[in-house]
């Protein structure tokens, strides 16, 4: 049976940890610096939690570094002596696997690129696993571990991750910065969210399978400059924070529009 | 029973007219300019079709004017006369429903807010629908019909509905850019769009019932202008037309975050 040791116990460690153990891997410790995080999920887990990293065993398969980006070369160093004959991943879409080698020979990167948030189960078997590993036989042991729990495993190299992260930003962060611009707005008028949640779930539905440039609508791309205006005037007299990038949006779906200007 | 004539055979006529005589209501008439999508509309929805304005009975309960904002005008101009005793609503969030008014003292709008594709299905139940009339009688009953298509009914009245319409292009046009944008990324390394469709809907179901601004995450909201950085470095290496809006939309997200440039 393989055996996991999971380092971190944060969203990430929460969720993976879970799926994997719920996958039938054994997962034998879980790592922490406080106790209580480690203890709540290493009681799920069925595993022992500990909070030194000289307690951490040297038998297992695979070890995952579940930490934030900026902890990783931190734990990474204090664990090369020790494990420098194991594999040893982490799971971030922000770093290169490269931020391992220096430690260790057999690293490489197990990132399920999705948004965690503890206590929010996510339906994990749909979930694009994308794998590395710096050894053949290593990326294949991913690929496998990565089927386990999803159905979708990509095997994702150092640069093509570094993309996929700028394309995250975009299709993740800076849309759900457009859902809290129109939070936003309505607020202005008190009128509730919830009038826009079903039109949020239905615009992300429909890019299924799909380009999002044939599913645009609105007033930027039929070119319909009178309501872009007027929208503005509107923004730029409540004095709304988002008029500047409403503008800025708007060019950026139709570079011509505001040429049209006469 | 309600006598209904729905005037226009486009998306929002199509979803609309299958979801009211589902829930029982008659309609009479379908009218478009050209024969066919008027037939094929009209089959489904055991009414008759009809090409010419003048054909247009003159005894419904409500008349539903499911034309384009452009057409809205000319075809309220040439009904006027007929339906000057009538209720004529409109189903437009961008028209106020004044314009309507010069036409009909019985006037008002039956907005269902959502995006519609003419043959994916709609959970239309769940679709908020924006319902305002010039007389309160007439409101009501625009409330009631509401009731009998979605459990979602809000009285919205035309300054409202205005700023709904700028929170719907932010949360809904402006969403499907960032997709978009996420979507051109990945291509310039030949990397599926599919990677990122799981992220996007979670994205989108986070937000029920939570501010947007709560769930907002990524390298701006956390201040790593590091990440920032790299990420406008690529996007500029690739001459993507999209450096510039990513480093707008991250400075929206934290108006702080290039300041910290030193």
């Amino acid at each position: 049976m393989t055996k996991v040791v999971l380092i971190g116990a944060g969203n990430l460690a929460w969720h993976l940890g879970r799926r994997l153990y719920a996958c039938g891997l054994h997962i034998a410790q879980v790592y922490n610096r406080s106790l209580s995080p480690a203890q709540a999920l290493a009681v799920d887990l069925n595993a022992r939690a500990v909070t030194n990293l000289e307690e951490i065993e040297k038998a297992a398969h695979l070890y995952v570094l579940a930490v934030s980006d900026g902890a990783i070369l931190e734990v990474a160093r204090r664990l090369a002596t020790k494990l420098s004959e194991r594999l040893i991943v982490h799971t971030s879409g922000a770093t290169p696997s490269a931020a391992l080698k220096p430690y260790f020979q057999r690293h490489g990167v197990f990132y399920p690129l999705q948004t965690f948030t503890k206590g929010c189960e996510v339906n994990f078997s749909e979930i694009p696993i994308c794998v590395y590993a710096a050894q053949k036989k290593d990326e294949d042991f991913l690929e496998q571990s990565g089927r386990l729990i999803s159905e979708k495993v990509y095997r994702i190299n150092d640069q093509e991750r570094s993309i996929l992260h700028v394309a995250a930003v975009f299709a993740n962060n800076f849309s759900n910065h457009c859902f809290q611009m129109g939070y936003h707005t309505l607020q202005q008028e008190n009128l509730p969210f919830e009038l826009l949640t079903p039109l949020i779930q239905e615009t992300a539905r429909k890019i299924i399978g799909r380009s999002p440039l044939q599913m645009q609508t609105g007033p930027a791309a039929r070119n319909d400059l009178n309501t872009v205006k007027r929208h503005l005037d509107y923004l730029e007299k409540i004095q709304s924070p988002y008029a500047e990038i409403y503008r800025r949006l708007s060019e950026s779906i139709n570079p011509l529009l505001m040429n049209n200007e006469e």
